[in-house]
């Protein structure tokens, strides 16, 4: 899974039109949908975090906590993203990680405001600029302290 | 060199701090700026870009060339994106392929609005929403027809 994280002084979305027929979610999410200084997470489930949602949903929860923490707010918004991956998982495997995530965080008490999967959707995001205002991850279900360490990300 | 088009209501930047001492841009780059109804190009260089920045940069062209067509607008911001890529160019390199992709785009007419390389950054970004308004390419300096097709991308 990879994560992008944006701390956003607002973000706002809408769907538009279904990518695919019968492929977009209808239940349980919105169709659009704002919320204001909240962390924005965009989210590409990838074909190897199939073989163990509950494990990889932990991790990314871990993960979630931790830069939330960072930043102090319990807002978050959960944003299916195909871009930040070139090995996608099947729709159904990714539909189900998004509703565990989103289960997870209600869980612990936080806000959460999930855009749907499989929609083309207009968006309107802020990103506040400072130096821990976007981050990126990769998680996968494999315990934590097996994975490689963040390698170091050159700024741009 | 990996690209996300996004085609935008509007892209606004504000540079805030330099990503490390001496990395930041401060010559022929704006440390702010707002562009309307244009293509947004989030780009990460990347370390095989270094091989051949001529290579990489004509063929970015062409991709750029391809997508605004299909978009139909001569606006273009080129954003520098770190979070795009695991495996990034040496800062030098990614400069140079930042300055020489708005140089071939002015050169052939195109209107460039480019962010600084190595700021924080504040931006504000709007999707359009329709379904070639986010779409994400992958080119490198080889021949454009000895690379592989783009892999299906599952929308999401
Ligand atoms: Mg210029």
């Amino acid at each position: 899974m990879r994560l992008l994280f944006i701390h956003s002084d607002h973000l706002e979305f809408e769907a538009t039109e279904e990518a695919a027929d019968g492929l977009g979610e209808t239940e349980g999410v919105p169709m659009d949908g704002r919320m204001e200084d909240c962390v924005t997470v965009f989210i590409s489930v990838e074909s190897d975090d199939a073989e163990s949602i509950d494990g990889v949903v932990e991790n990314a929860l871990a993960e979630l906590d931790d830069v939330t923490g960072q930043l102090n707010t319990t807002d978050v918004v959960l944003y299916p993203y195909a871009h930040l991956s070139e090995d996608l998982a099947d729709p159904d495997s990714a539909k189900t990680v998004m509703q565990d995530l989103e289960a997870g965080l209600e869980a612990e008490g936080y806000s959460v405001l999930r855009a749907p999967f499989g929609w083309y959707k207009a968006f309107e995001i802020s990103c506040k600029g400072h130096p821990l205002s976007e981050l990126s991850r990769h998680v996968s279900h494999e315990a934590p302290d097996e994975e490689p360490e963040d390698e170091p990300r050159a700024p741009s």
